[in-house]
Formats: structure tokens, C-alpha cells, sequence
């Protein structure tokens, strides 16, 4: 099914449960997680990918969904993570993984930063020459297991925002320089252990991610062979796809598997490596389609356009605003209703751009509908914000028949955290 | 001055703090907020109306910038607020703004803001019939003094997310319906006294400004006389642009305040209107410049581009990434050096478009340095997240002499506010 929903006559289900129901009980606007999607998501990559190559592991991308429930979720399951800041190593550690089982690729890293990922001994993965000089002035960081970070000249993705490689890219070693860094690493007493590229995200097809492939495989021999560096893994990052429109198709896993690893175990012959884990760092791919936003239509509105407006807005889900993304909306209560017009959906934000759709084709709207925006579990809640003096929504999780409160609604007092006003002022 | 900065040789100056004394002490990235120019920012752009006519008040667009302390500064100078949300009602009482001065214009509002709004006693600016009907269904609503936001298809802004007047606007009643609407409410047994428009945000110039004028002028002459309503206020919004590149002007004072109120007092003789307070909601414009974003560069990046990464991004201040906004960027240690290189400036977040400038001109720049990020007064910490577990920064300010922490710096428990692990996933 390209969409992870279930319908029951009118109504939408997730997991067993009624989303009506759910919105009565715990209000709108309300992230729902299917906690059993996020595990068939990850078990279905993990599998199509170690039935072919067995020493392979996969990195949770944990910045699309930091939710301590679902990092739980992934560490259960066996997954490792990729975390870009302090907050994702100490979030990883907290959720039970180990530190091994945790790379840190940060970017525009401080000597801060640097120290705290040296001294909880995750694999440290540099993203430029200047971290790497630094990190070698830093206290005990000799013979530190690392890797680095490489920009392939091929890039990929959904919006100019998150193509990663190629040559606008601030991320990663330039691959003429790669050998040269390598070098370095080992002069500085360093032990570079591994290899990395992300080159973007919402990849649905084989193809950019074999060139990807294909280039670092590529590098990485040149790498072994010149400067006799025996690599552990080398990592591809993530970026595997899913389907936000009704029109894309889903990502073809056993096509798409057998390519890649076909093409990874010839270069490997081709450079003679040996004994190398293969590693992926997927996010959307994992929590994406396994949660949706529900929002409660309170206003239809016939002004020089037909709106449906919510309760929510852009600082509950960006995407849409920030990236012009897509994101199907269904009615949670007509799911058994023919579309029958086209009408924008607005948001309650105090900017013309808080639009969720323009123009979507849906039944017939009123007030008091429950809208789901699917696809809803990656980069949304966690690029949440208060904009507007707006409450941060809560979301619970569902595993069949059970419904948990994973993080409460925000409350008033939430807008001022942290917050002092001087004694000068209160006079 | 064009920038609201003052230098001291290779210094850049706020209140009679040296910056780079200030990042050293609190660290970075950090907000700096000058007291003392919100308070000149909100003074002249009253003194300039108000010296021409005298019935006007300023309703601080708080959404700008919702800082406590930032509150009671404007609360202080005798502002008003407008509010958008139930929380930012909550901020303006809480800062001891009275009832009578907090204007409530929400969009796509629920039943339950409404209840709130009015058990507030603020002003409700309604901003669709779907809210006039529902308000008059609610408890003790009856008799409550109510205005109406009108769009009146003018449209002006920086970005077209900021566009909120015009055909494709999802805000207020559509020109040809307000006399309708306003006759409505009086049905429903409302006391109609305001009438409210705001065309959009960055607007330089009088022209665009005056057109909204003269068009919600002869919208409320043909509501006074078709409908009979005597109108208490006019509220023209907010909108009023600051320079943010060294091109730019600074909008005209003067003339700008000058052409509105010769032609609201023309349009006041023409409709018989009298006794009518003009009020506006300024933002941007008493903030904008009144702070800075202090951020250290950690990184020199010759990739195939040249990078200065710094260690703050898009989740710190989101305008440059999301509209695409130029926020001029001075370095603050490097005040007396001329510009001599193009460079990328890019934050921490792990996403390509997380670029705080594009083929800057700037001094040489080198790690350690300490830049400015300048007018980060509005729409920049107010849209701030956690994206990344990136910890909010903290804000302090500065009065002359004085300095006061008035947001602490997020930890990293700060992260996880309101999360509950259900205990199955616990065991």
C-alpha cells in the first residue's frame, strides 16, 4: 500500500484504534506514531539489504524523530544512530545504545562539541580538514577510531535545500583531497577506520544512489590502495525515499537492494577489501509513512478562495511552508467519501504562507472534520517551534490496542522557559 | 545610521558592552538585545503619528519577539499588543498589559480561543464569518465589543509568505462582504467599533501603504454610512520595513507618517467620521534592529566553494534559510578591517540550504572569529527550535551599562520536556 493507512467504513485507524477517538480523547492538534510501522519500516530495509551482504548495520537517522519512544523503539530493534549534534549523542546514550553503536557526523563542529563526542566514545565521523587538525589538539583523541565524511560531486533530493553533495555543498572532504586527508589522519596518530557520503534525501530509484556507490567505492579503493588504510565500514548514508504523493510510486526495496549490493561487492573484489560492514543511514525511510498530524477543521472560509483552515500551522509542520513538500491529506471521518472539490487547507499561523495544501482535491468539507496529514513521522515534529506563542502538540503512540502518551501537550508556562525579567523592569 | 551598531576600533559596540566580551562571558551563539533602541524605535514611530494626530496608539506586534522582558519594555512605553494566539494573550497579561490594550486577530480560530479570548476581555478582531458565528454561539458573547480584519486586496511584503492582503490571502472578510458582516454582527447582537487590515511586512515606502489606507477608508466610510456603525479605531496593522541591506533605505519617517495622516484626516472629512483612534501594529520595526546574534566561526572550509561555518544554523534564526532573507553580517572582532574575500556563511544543521549568506563580502575571516548576525530583533528567536536537538540559545540584555540574562541557555533535559517511555518499551 503506498500510504500506511487502514480504514474502517468512514473512519481512519491506526493500529486498533479509531482516530476519531484518539482526537476526542487526547485533542487536536495530535501527532499519532504506529509503533508497528517504524519496526516493519526499519525490519523490511534491514532485511532486503542483510539477506544479500551479511556484515551490514544500519544508523537511525535520529534527527527526523528524536521522540525518546521511538529511539527506544530503533535501539530494540538493533538499529544504531547517526547523530549531528551533542543533543543526538546524549538523546542515543539516554535511549540505551551504546557508544559504539553511535557515529557522530556534526558539521561546523566546535572543539566543544568535539570533546564531548570524544569523550562519550561514539565513532567520531569528520566533516572537514579544519575538525580533523582540531581534534588532534584536543586531550587524549590520539589513535581515535574515525572516519570522514566525503562530498562525492553527486547529489540528489527533493528540494536544492538537501542535495548534500556536489559542489555547492558545504558538507564533507572534497574527493580530490580525500587521499591527502587520509594521510593526515594517520601522521596526526589518528586510526581512520571508516568512510562516509550522504548525498541527499527522498531518493526513490536506484540510480543516484548507485553513482554515489560507485564513486565511493571508488574513492575508497584509491583510498586503501594509496595510503593503506584497511577500512571497517563504509557508510552511504541515508536518503532512502517514500512515497509523499499520491503519484510517486514506493521505493522498489528488492530492486533497489540487489543493485547496490551487487555493485558493492564487485568494487570490493575490484579493490580487494575485505571484512568491510556496509552501513545506512535511514530516517524518513524508518519513521516516515508511521505517523500522521491530526488537525481539526474549526473554519470554512469563502473569500476570493475556498479555505478550509486548522488548528495547527507551520510551526507544527514545516515541511509544507519551508519546502513547498507535499503531504496527503485525508478526512479521518470520510474516508468512505469521493473527492468532490478543491479547496486550500490553511493553517493558523500569522503568515500567508502557513498553507498545508493548495487547490486538494478532497470530500466535502466542514467544520469539525478531522484532517490527517500522512506521512507526518519525519522532520516534522522535530522542526517544531512556539512561532506564534503556539503550544508544541503531544503525541502518543499506538501499538495495537495500546494508546501511550509519549510526550504531553505543552502547557502556557512552556512559552517561558528558561526566562528572567530583569528586577529594573519589575519596578 | 543605516545598522543599529556602534564600533570602538576593531569592536562592535551594544549599550557600552564590548561584544566579544560579552560571547566570552556567556558564550555563543547568544541574542543581545539593546534596550534602549526598542525604547527609541517604539518612540519615534509614536511621536511621528502622534504629533500629527493625536488619537493614535501602537499595538506591538508581539509575535515579532515575545521575549518577557521585551514585553514589559513596550509595556512600559505604553504600547498596546497585538495578539495572535491565546499564548501571546497569556504573555501580554502575564506582562501586565491590560485587557483594554491587547487586540486578539486570530486565523482559522477554534471555539475554545474564542471562549478564551473573551473570558480575557481583549478585543476580538474577527477574522471570518465562520468566527462571528461561532463567537455568537458561546457564552456571555452578547454585547461584545468586536472589530473586523478586512482584506482589501492590496498586497506588499518582502517574501510571498508575507503577502497577507490580496486574492490568493487566506486572511480576513473580502472587501465586497463587509458591510454584510458588520450588519451581521449587529443582528447577533455585537457592538462592531474597529475596523482592521494588515497588507503585509517589509514595506519601505509610503506607496503601498497609503493604498491600503485610502481602500480601508472608503470600506469603513460605506460601513458607517450603509451600516451605521460608529467606529472607535481604525487599525491599519503593521508592516513597517527596516533596511536590511546596506541598500536599502531607511524608511522616510516623516514622510511616510506624514502622507497617512493627511490622508486618513482627508478620508475622516470625507466619511463624516470622527472621534476615531488610528492604531497600528508595528513589529519588526520597534525590534528588528534592536538585536543581534553573536556566533563564532569554528571552521575555514576550502571545499569547492569557500565556507565559514559557524556554530549556530537554521533552527537558531530560520529567515535566511526559509525566505531566502539577507541579514547583513558584520565581523565583530574585525570592525576597522575592509572587505577582501566572497564567502559562504554556514550554520551547523545538518541540511544544504542552512546558509547564512552566499559570496559574502567580508574582512578576512578565520576561526575564532566572532561574527554578528545583525537585525535578529524580529521573527528570529520567536521562530527558533530544537531541530537537530540543537539547545535554543541563550538572550541576554543590555542597557548601557547593564546586562541581564533573560533567557538562559537550553541544556540538554531541555530536550526531552514532557516525554513519557511507556514501560513496555522500558523493559
Amino acid at each position: 500500500m503506498k500510504f500506511n493507512i487502514k480504514t474502517d467504513n468512514e473512519k481512519l485507524i491506526i493500529g486498533n484504534q479509531d482516530t476519531n477517538q484518539l482526537a476526542k480523547e487526547y485533542g487536536t492538534p495530535l501527532y499519532v506514531i504506529d509503533e508497528n510501522r517504524i519496526r516493519d519500516n526499519y525490519n523490511r530495509l534491514y532485511d532486503s539489504f542483510s539477506s544479500k551482504y551479511s556484515n551490514f548495520k544500519m544508523f537511525y537517522a535520529t534527527k527526523a524523530n528524536t521522540n525518546l519512544s521511538v529511539m527506544k523503539i530503533l535501539n530494540d530493534e538493533g538499529s544504531g544512530i547517526d547523530a549531528v549534534s551533542p543533543g543526538e549523542i546524549y538523546t542515543a546514550l539516554k535511549t540505551g545504545f551504546e557508544p559504539e553503536d553511535i557515529i557522530f557526523t556534526g558539521n561546523n563542529v566546535t572543539n566543544e562539541e568535539l570533546e564531548y563526542a570524544n569523550k562519550s566514545g561514539v565513532t567520531i565521523n569528520l566533516d572537514s580538514i579544519s575538525a580533523l587538525e582540531r581534534l588532534a589538539k584536543l586531550p587524549e583523541t590520539r589513535g581515535k577510531r574515525i572516519s570522514f565524511r566525503v562530498n562525492p560531486m553527486v547529489g540528489a533530493g527533493h528540494h536544492e535545500h538537501c542535495i548534500t553533495g556536489g559542489p555547492k555543498s558545504k558538507f564533507g572532504i572534497k574527493e580530490e583531497e580525500v587521499c591527502e586527508v587520509y594521510q593526515k589522519a594517520i601522521d596526526l596518530g589518528f586510526n581512520p577506520i571508516g568512510i562516509h557520503t550522504h548525498i541527499g534525501s527522498e531518493i526513490l530509484e536506484s540510480e543516484p544512489f548507485m553513482l554515489a556507490v560507485e564513486k565511493m567505492m571508488d574513492i575508497a579503493g584509491k583510498v586503501h590502495k594509496e595510503v593503506g588504510v584497511n577500512f571497517e565500514f563504509i557508510d552511504f548514508g541515508g536518503g532512502f525515499g517514500i512515497p509523499y504523493t499520491p503519484e510517486e510510486e514506493v521505493l522498489d526495496l528488492e530492486t533497489f537492494t540487489t543493485d547496490i549490493i551487487n555493485l558493492f561487492k564487485e568494487k570490493l573484489d575490484e579493490y580487494d577489501l575485505e571484512d568491510i560492514q556496509m552501513r545506512v543511514e535511514p530516517g524518513r525511510f524508518i519513521v516516515g509513512d508511521a505517523s500522521i498530524l491530526l488537525t481539526r477543521v474549526n473554519t470554512i472560509k469563502e473569500s476570493y478562495r475556498k479555505f478550509a483552515g486548522v488548528d495547527c500551522g507551520f510551526n507544527t509542520l514545516l515541511r509544507p511552508t519551508m519546502y513547498g513538500s507535499y503531504h496527503h491529506i485525508v478526512v479521518a471521518n470520510k474516508m468512505d467519501q469521493e473527492n468532490v472539490e478543491e479547496i486550500d487547507i490553511a493553517g493558523n499561523v500569522c503568515e500567508s504562507g502557513d498553507l498545508f495544501a493548495r487547490d486538494r482535491p478532497l470530500p466535502k468539507l466542514e467544520e469539525g472534520d478531522l484532517l490527517a496529514i500522512l506521512n507526518a513521522g519525519a522532520y516534522s515534529f522535530s522542526m517544531s517551534s512556539q512561532y506564534n506563542s503556539r503550544l508544541k502538540p503531544a503525541e502518543i503512540l499506538v501499538k495495537d490496542d495500546e494508546v501511550d502518551i509519549i510526550r504531553r501537550r505543552e502547557e502556557f508556562d512552556d512559552l517561558f522557559t528558561g526566562q528572567n525579567i530583569p528586577l529594573r523592569l519589575l519596578k
